[in-house]
């Protein structure tokens, strides 16, 4: 048996068949530097698609930020780490009114986890709302708000599912429809959560609608379902685990781009660069609520490694302009993708360095076309992904240091790749 | 304002006023090494409470490793990385039949979450037994199975909670009617799951009741309990968090020193020695189940630093002999405190380093005294909890490395505080 399967077979041994991986020939990775993956061949992949190597893999200032702490100190927060305040004092610097204070986690997942039960807490209510083809988490309680799998147990009696927009099916038929047409699921859900007893606690959401398959929407689409939400005193949870840390090169968080003012924030994969943080932020009142009968506490959370991690990625963000080289390659490689003479494409979308590509064949979502286009991306050194109610949604997500050059090869690899897909 | 107020004032407007931390005078770390952690004005506290720095706080060789690693590569588990895959070989050798799989997480909470909905996809049913005065994690699920606080929106109708084992005060009367005292309150419990229609999924237990005060039991105490289980075709779960990783000094799992065999196991904290690593370790039969309908995934987890981390550990637990190490420190500690001439210590319980001292005064479980003594020792340098039921039972668990003269440190420091409490 040559490595390579004796590597894929030792996986299946250990980690179970059905462990994911990406790809039908899945990338056996031993070093990656920038946006640069290098398989056991010595073979460069580049990553278009990771988010969680924000500045970059590998980046020597936070290895050398982390490294020098785990010299130092890495205790949890029931201890004063002078490091901890210092990095909590510069994250929420960076939010507006009524954003003030911070819980950390260890994963996305647990941070919004947290944020929900923070809601009910807060509103003394249970009723979730969430957007038909959102992810929020791995945990009993994200999962039922991640409905694209049925929930363990099924779906839970407090969660109601409301249509996600979708730009080139608009709700409400029409784009000028869209907002409308999305509030007014809002409104119904929040009547169906009262009626049944629960009440509406909160709705999740991501605000650039990233797992729906980069729905992104401009300022004030969201200030009508706001109001309702308001209106039932419901609080709106903003999910930035993929929209945030400048993601989007307008805005430090898609929460601005889309101009609302959640009362709860949740962070995750960018923040640390790699090593494990997230967390929720929120207002004085919300934290209150929740302190006042739960005291969260989390053992790998909020330590001066976490924090180290979380400051060196801030600084290399200013300090490399990363959320303008965003901005900068994002429109570069949109038009590099938008002018791809391919008919599948039916709409290119992007967000900064997040582009959503629909793929559709003879009026149908091309979730089989699509994936055919990830593995002939695959295996011309470029990584990809796909999401969208269908998986028909081509995802480029790469690290903030890619660059114009990087955009080129991607838009080759995917002209070629469409090609050979007979899209 | 001096500068430890001033951290103590921002760490209230950042994180909330109760977020928790231990002492009534918050320690301020700046620095850790082996078991001694030291505070701004240069002063060290001996570490006699924490098992996340399993094997000394900052251990070079686990630093150098999770360095070398994060120059190296840090990509989650959808490509596949050697590196992970030698770590979950060597881990899982660790373990008996039926385990043999391996998911990992980024912390203790998100395994119990994890292991929670394995049992209930594996089994088909909903119903969870745990013990009255357990602790297994933060999420919405894991805090429903963690019943010293009432759990955000009420204890789930699925969930059940059993009389825990108690040294002191033993379940049936006497010691010798324990173990059949407690296989009944779950074959209650089993039948009253059945009854409500939720079925019993399985039972989540710290195999040396760890939270529920150190109240460690011989071998066989389970047999009958895990019997009811089986009967019942639910599974048993070993929450390993507090008890793994060689710490009760006499075996690598605290499930093999009451000698049971669990379906799955839980790890969590001195897993990678501070790098946020978790997991849940089954049999195949359980993983393929899962994986089946929710192939897991979880970013955070099982990188190659994480793995880096949890091989440096189980590097030096080897090479140091930390549980030879524990077992004998363990013994000497436990002799130093029984000796102590002190009515208020009604029994010192030890399971290696992990030592629980009950504190009775006129026939009360004494937490009011316990509190003073945690107080007391920190004052003098040396840094202890306390848990159980009322909070009464010191909780001593160091750093694996702690050695005689740490040990001889703590009982010092133990004895003045009871004479200050007036105990």
């Amino acid at each position: 048996m040559n490595a390579r399967l004796r590597h894929l077979s030792r996986r299946t041994a250990l980690m179970g068949e059905r462990a994911p991986t990406f790809y039908d020939d899945p990338l056996i990775a031993v070093r990656a530097e920038g946006v640069w993956i290098y398989d056991e061949a010595g073979r460069k992949h580049l990553d278009a698609y990771n988010n969680v190597p924000h500045v970059g893999h590998s980046h020597p200032a936070v290895t050398e930020a982390v490294h020098q702490q785990l010299r130092r100190l890495n205790v949890h927060s029931r201890y004063v780490s002078p490091v901890v305040l210092d990095y909590l004092e510069r994250l929420l610097a960076l939010f507006d009114d009524p954003i003030e204070q911070a819980a950390l986690t260890a994963s996305g997942s647990e941070a919004n986890d947290l944020a929900l039960r923070m809601a009910m807490v807060a509103t003394g209510r249970t009723g979730i709302i969430a957007l038909d083809a959102a992810y929020h988490g791995n945990t009993a309680l994200t999962a039922a708000v991640s409905p694209r799998r049925t929930p363990v147990g099924g779906y839970p009696a407090n969660v109601r599912l409301v249509p996600s927009p979708d730009n080139l099916n608009p709700l409400g038929g029409k784009p000028e429809a869209q907002p409308e047409a999305f509030a007014e699921g809002v409104r119904t859900a929040i009547r169906d959560l009262e009626a049944a007893g629960h009440g509406c606690a909160a709705m999740i959401l991501c605000p650039i609608f990233a797992n729906e398959g980069l729905q992104s929407q401009p300022p004030g689409f969201l200030d009508a379902a706001a109001k309702a939400l308001q209106d039932a005193d419901a609080l709106l949870i903003c999910d930035e685990v993929q929209a945030g840390f400048g993601r989007t090169g307008t805005h430090m968080w898609g929460h601005r781009a889309i101009g609302v003012a959640p009362d709860i924030v949740t962070l995750g994969k960018p923040m640390g660069n790699g090593w494990p943080i997230a967390g929720v932020v929120t207002s004085r009142e919300v934290m209150e609520a929740f302190q006042r009968e739960h005291r969260h506490f989390s053992t790998f959370a909020a330590t001066p490694p976490a924090a180290a991690a979380g400051t060196a990625v801030l600084d290399v963000m200013e300090r490399e302009d990363l959320m303008g080289n965003a901005r900068r390659t994002g429109h570069h490689l949109r038009a590099r993708l938008a002018a791809l003479p391919h008919e599948s494409i039916a709409q290119v979308r992007a967000a900064g360095l997040f582009v959503g590509v629909d793929l559709v064949r003879d009026g149908m979502n091309a979730g089989t076309i699509a994936r055919e286009v990830v593995e002939g991306c695959r295996r011309r050194g470029v990584l990809i992904g796909r999401g969208g109610r269908d998986d028909h949604i081509l995802k480029i997500r790469p690290p903030m240091p890619f660059n114009s050059g990087n955009a080129d090869f991607v838009a080759a690899a995917l002209d070629e790749a469409l090609t050979e897909a007979g899209a």
